[in-house]
């Protein structure tokens, strides 16, 4: 999924978004309570309507932007309380009023709201809120109430202990979602313990519904993500890293920023259907880089949604063909090939 | 002509400058020497090919941006020379240079090197500039030498002097080019005074080869410009305005920051071609200007680029009818509606 943090996937239209393969995006609560507002967006007909999207919305629940963006916060039994990164307004959010933001976005994959933890923490903490957001996601799922064709995902939490991630996951199937993601990850822990608490969270989830691995990640993570079950992403990586220059190919990661490439008239990818990859060469890439132009940031941002949706629909193809290993390996092999 | 500075109009893709009505675009001598270098662009195929543009580019000199932008400048009979704003580097540019560097760049509208002023300046100033564009003007269509298909424009300079602007526009037109600019205008003058030394000049240049007035400028003044004789325009206002979230349209200018647009669901115009005017909320770009988002930037690029280009396609068929003044009191009056 695609991150449409305040209702726009930064640097494209949504038609491109469309275009590369995208079925669903992703919006904030976070972002989307504090600017525009909530009860705004509903005003102006909802989220899809409001930014021109007709495909499905997931909505993130504010949990982990309350961690990494908030100036000052404290959770309490009932609330996270925070000060608003953009004017330092106080906010509270409330599993329910989480809930609430995200029904009136509309959104069609709503998040219960969790409480997220840096990295490195200790055990006691990582029990601490494992067990608040396991009580927050009984109030979401009674705050979800019925919305028909909409869906409702707990999150699975407890740092990288397997007692605790069990416990998680356990006591959310027994709650009941649509779906279930996997928080607390990609915080700083290094991939090698994201992946095996992938390996010892994902047993404790039901194999007939979609497991969602929240805020990741690199082409490589997901790969290997998806060899240990995981089915569905987000990740701002491909346009924060199309901003500052890098490119992401069939041929691995590219740093259009790189003085190499200042006179290779080859583009990305002459054999990608994406006129980013194909259509302009490094040179010029570099050139709009290095001058800190728009164009720049909106062809590699492009590139790189682009390159993630040919990955996942290769990945989806693969499987579906038996082949995913040979996939996996052949994928990484590319990769190696600038 | 929309602006393409460093080899981009900057926030738009060049299919959305085509498909707005776009002929020909210009290119900035001085930007593109300093970066990637006129030699780089050259060895890429040219800068139609760098930046993947067919139609005609026009390139200005770097007289203005030596004024303008460089950090220190020295102006002899020789030369301009002048250190770079990006990285401090020493620069000389002669006016057989500043050809030299326009052929490299393979751009069909050549301008020659000219001395810019300041506003205000006095009137010996105004004098010596004018006569040394005049002695730079000779060494340069010298220097542009044959080249089919291309052309090679003067500029004439002489302030807000009637004298001056006379004698050197009957300088360059007993040189010989195949169009005039009108230079040092738009520089702090104000529109009455570049009105009137439009009155002033105009009579003096040849009826059946194309005027120029170099940097203008806002809707209403192309339009009274065109009024007193002037055919071909540049301004980087449509792009430079719409990244700071003004949007030029049938209905005047309207400040997209403003809070009163922040629950209009209206577009801008609904009943215009472009997508950025009738496609998007003013609510929704409100959002996207004040939360600083790239895609703000872009829609109001392309709304303003296009409004631009309606606005000369109108002026061009109420010309062709025989309806100039008209048209000229209907759009004055519009602008008015909001």
């Amino acid at each position: 999924m695609p991150v449409g943090t305040v209702g726009t996937v930064k640097g494209l239209y949504l038609n491109q978004v469309k275009a590369t393969g995208t079925d669903i995006i992703l919006g904030n609560t976070y972002h989307l309570m504090l600017r525009p507002g909530a009860e705004q967006v509903a005003k102006l007909g909802g989220l899809h309507k409001f930014i021109g999207w007709n495909g499905p919305i997931l909505t993130d629940s504010g949990g982990f932007q309350i961690m990494s963006l908030a100036k000052i916060r404290k959770i309490t039994e009932q609330a996270a309380v925070f000060q608003s990164h953009i004017d330092g307004s106080r906010h509270e959010l409330t599993p329910e009023r989480a809930m609430d933001i995200q029904r009136l976005l509309g959104s069609d994959i709503q998040m219960q709201l969790d409480q997220c933890l840096e990295y490195p923490h200790t055990e006691k903490a990582a029990e601490e809120a494992m067990q608040l957001s396991l009580r927050w996601a009984e109030r979401c799922r009674r705050g979800f109430g019925r919305q028909p064709g909409r869906g409702n995902f707990g999150i699975v939490q407890g740092g990288i202990n397997e007692r605790l991630r069990r416990e998680s996951a356990e006591g959310l199937t027994s709650i009941g979602f649509e779906g279930y993601a996997i928080g607390g990850l990609a915080v700083g822990e290094g991939q090698d313990l994201m992946l095996r608490t992938i390996e010892i969270t994902e047993p404790h989830l039901p194999i007939d519904q979609p497991r969602y691995l929240m805020g990741v990640g690199t082409p490589e993570d997901i790969l290997e993500s998806v060899a240990r079950g995981i089915d569905m992403f987000d990740c701002v990586l491909p346009t924060r890293s199309g901003r500052h220059g890098q490119a992401f190919t069939r041929f691995g990661k590219i740093n259009l920023r790189n003085a190499k490439h200042a006179d290779d008239p080859r583009p990305l990818d002459a054999k990608s259907p994406c006129p980013a990859h194909s259509e302009y060469s490094r040179a010029y890439l570099h050139h709009l880089i290095r001058s800190g132009e728009l164009l720049g940031m909106m062809l590699l941002s492009w590139a790189n949604i682009a390159y993630y949706q040919s990955l996942m629909q290769g990945i989806r193809a693969a499987i579906a063909e038996g082949s995913f290993e040979d996939f996996r390996a052949a994928t990484k092999e590319q990769w190696k090939r600038k």
